[in-house]
């Protein structure tokens, strides 16, 4: 588990943007379970990050000098992964997507129109091969992709079951189309308690944190299950060593179940008919998100720890400054 | 691990068929890895043989009575599961098929053109979506599924790794179209011996066995890598007990690989298509097997034995009789 401590402010000089290029300042900086794989000396699916280097991620910008045609000073960026923790920063044409707030709020172009909505929408309905009737299992239910998986099932005619850490949590996943949330903490026996939750079993598992809830679902695999192995951050901290524990090969056949590693760079080609979809129901009212905001850069490290933590409730943000206008 | 002594023989009154029944001695017992999890208490795909229970399997028999239109005294039938371990039992409609040894040599029926051919022909060409350029380990490679992995993914244009126990084992492997065979006795390092035989990473992995080869696949996975678990005989005797050990979530999350659990008996509706195709390269001289037979009713569950503890080369069967006509 990082520290706050492990990362240090440096001040440099504010670069200037070359033809092809905008400067911007940061107006949200997104954090995000994927970055624990990024600075961790595991082999991963992209690029890590050393000691010294900037954290790679999202951020919701605003252009302060452009030589990009058609980008105007003032323009409101959203850029997925490319800009960084960092105040002010440049970026490239390819590297952000306008944001147009008479569409959806600001902070929706990180979320629910962002990697959030994308992966909730390619994970359950293309990876996890769902089909309406099915019963489905999220962790991290009450982070930034769990809370859009129980809204996009339920739109997609399945019965969303939430595991969350706390009571607390699981209390809020009703707004968020969960038929039913339960709480791990405390919780003796889990694999009993989703028995119960999915009598007929686990048609579909999205699992966002691998572990204890992993093994617990693995118990309760319907026949034809597809467990979508999304993130792993249950594991954080411990990508240098092996994960250790019950192996389900036999439930596994005995289900014909599938077990299958989920990358959401791989529907990059479609991400425009996802965010149009997820738009939709956006405005429709159909799907929303929480929010949990960090204020203040010197907090981002801060903020990314308490969502290793599970202490945040909905998606992570910090904000950096007033949205323009506000 | 059982031992004979596990079995006993027990004496009972010859079955007299009714209509739509014949009555059979037996030619050939099949013994397998499947009948393995059918003695276990734990959850299965199918019913369990308990204590006091005539174990189920299938045979090659000699009818004797017959009171099925068409079935004649003398016809030679095959049964997959049906028959059981006895010397003399009635099969009804629906429980055989017809033997034509001017097609195949009567073992074959057994074989190549019983559940091990449509296991290894459904198992890697549908459920591990085999593609022509593939990798692919397969484990148990000497066993009756094995060997034929070897020979249908050459087929297929696919390059096929063989897992096997001894080295005198491996020594055999190229005849059944293997291009490299590892010996996982004495190999200090099976994952790396398995990345010098693959390069570039397993795409397919036939998963025969569970246990410490699978461990060693599973570090090895090429993007996109498809695990058919298909047997996990190297936990027999320890069904009732977790399968505790590594977990590789993260490897097939970062290779976005996918683990699926296989059963044959879900392919049942196009056996008859596989069992063209299997026919036709059998005919061909394409595919062929090595058989491992013990002689002698009693030799049953001493040849089951044997091949839980791998001690078998090529596909273990019982002969109870001469083949009539030999």
């Amino acid at each position: 588990m990082p520290r706050a401590a492990d990362w240090t402010v440096r001040e440099v000089d504010m670069p200037v943007p070359k033809l092809g290029e905008v400067l911007c300042r940061a107006i949200y900086l997104d954090v995000a379970p994927y970055m624990r794989g990024r600075i961790s000396p595991q082999k991963n699916y992209a690029a890590g990050v050393r000691p010294g280097d900037m954290m790679v991620g999202g951020a919701i910008v605003e252009v302060i000098e452009s030589r990009i045609d058609g980008v105007c000073e003032g323009c409101i960026l959203v850029s997925d992964f490319d800009f960084g923790w960092q105040e002010y920063g440049v970026l490239k044409t390819g590297q952000f997507r306008h944001v147009d707030t008479g569409l959806a709020p600001m902070r929706a172009w990180l979320d629910v129109l962002g990697l959030n909505g994308i992966t909730a929408y390619f994970g359950l309905l293309e990876r996890g091969s769902l089909k309406a009737g099915d019963c489905v299992v999220v962790s991290a239910a009450a982070g930034s992709v769990g809370q859009l998986v129980g809204q996009i099932g339920k739109i997609a005619g399945a019965r969303v079951v939430g595991v969350t850490s706390s009571k607390e949590k699981a209390a809020s996943l009703g707004e968020f189309g969960f038929a039913e949330a339960v709480a791990y903490r405390g919780e003796a026996d889990l694999a009993a308690a989703l028995k119960t939750a999915c009598p007929q079993g686990v048609d579909v598992f999205f699992d966002n944190t691998a572990g204890d809830i992993h093994d617990a679902v693995m118990q309760n695999l319907a026949p034809f299950a597809r467990v979508v192995v999304c993130g792993t951050v249950s594991l954080a901290g411990r990508f240098e060593e092996p994960d250790m524990g019950q192996r389900f090969l036999r439930q596994i056949l005995v289900a014909r179940a599938e077990v299958r590693g989920f990358l959401v760079l791989d529907y990059q080609s479609r991400y425009d008919i996802a965010r149009g979809r997820l738009g939709a129901w956006l405005r429709e009212g159909r799907i929303g998100s929480r929010y949990d905001i960090a204020a203040g850069f010197e907090q981002t490290p801060a903020a990314f720890i308490r969502l290793l933590r599970s202490e945040n409730i909905g998606k992570q943000l910090v904000q950096i400054r007033e949205e323009p206008g506000d």
